[in-house]
């Protein structure tokens, strides 16, 4: 099951890359998408503790569930 | 000692934020300064393998010593 969220501060693709890359530092297996238009990203196979450490130690700021 | 190490892929101020939030996460006293214009980065009161593993983990690329 997928779970989208709002993340604020990605502006260009190697901020999505940063986001990503950290996600899978915490949950190897997860499968993550970024949209930087609406600022969300969509994540399977990560809970939301994993996501919300995984962005803010990145440097972003985890908003929840969009 | 300061250190300057060539990090390419960073190509914005939320990527320079990034790669300075990762470093700390692995040496919370390290300071950090990035020059996105050189692709460089300058650090201190953190070792070189602390630097490679928070750069590499955090989806852009170490070359090492500049």
């Amino acid at each position: 099951m997928s779970t989208t969220y709002r993340v604020t501060g990605m502006t260009c693709g190697g901020c999505a890359r940063s986001v990503e890359a950290a996600i899978k530092a915490e949950a190897p297996a997860a499968s993550v998408s970024i949209d930087l238009g609406t600022a969300t990203i969509t994540v399977d196979g990560a809970d939301e503790a994993q996501v919300k450490k995984a962005v803010d130690g990145a440097g972003f700021d985890f908003q929840g569930a969009a």
